[in-house]
């Protein structure tokens, strides 16, 4: 998966429910993830952040190999079997919810959307 | 639902999480939730986030009634067709993860539980 940002908060949780949903939906060893930073990132932060949900994915037999690629912009993510799967905002195409108490706060399923466009071809 | 906990901020979380999975799976019209707090207990900080699940529930067309009921214990789930459920721990039975940003943080499917029994029968 390239997505350039993976850096605030919402955006590694964002992350997070993707290998979540990965682990249960296949039988997938390997996920590489190659993102960027910036000046105003704490990357020591971001850094230990992935690091934990690396930790816990290996305990799932799942290696995660996180890559920084300086001025990235694309969003992508490839699948081993030839299948790409492209989404204008990546994964951060989320409203924030009024409240954190409502439903739909939790499972996104129920979470209002912003207007995005998703392609998924085989090359 | 008889659930006397209902007050710390994941114990909501853990009804809100309930009531997506019950709009999600069923045609539900009505939920009633009896429950209780003590001294300690910021009531109006509860009911304003319990105001806040009410409202958005509203707006999926299911009614969500909120008794309080002093030095109630029990725990169980009634459903209006007679099934009832009781866990031991009621709601409160998955266990803190190390790390937010950990597999399993998001999705309960995957999180680590305590242990308790759950109990569904039919009167």
């Amino acid at each position: 998966m390239e997505d350039p940002y993976i850096r605030l908060p919402h955006q590694i949780q964002n992350f997070v429910r993707f290998c979540e949903m990965v682990v249960k939906a296949s039988t997938i060893k390997k996920i590489t993830l190659i993102t960027d930073y910036d000046d105003k990132t704490q990357l020591a932060d971001l850094q230990d952040k992935l690091g934990e949900l690396q930790q816990s994915l290996l305990e799932l037999d799942v290696v995660l190999d996180i890559r920084f690629h300086p001025n990235m912009h694309d969003w992508e993510i490839k699948l081993d079997h030839g299948w790409i799967i492209k989404i204008g905002r990546g994964l951060d195409f989320y409203q924030r919810p009024n409240s954190w108490f409502e439903v739909g706060a939790n499972d996104l399923n129920l979470r209002k959307c912003l207007e995005t466009k998703v392609d998924i071809f085989k090359v």
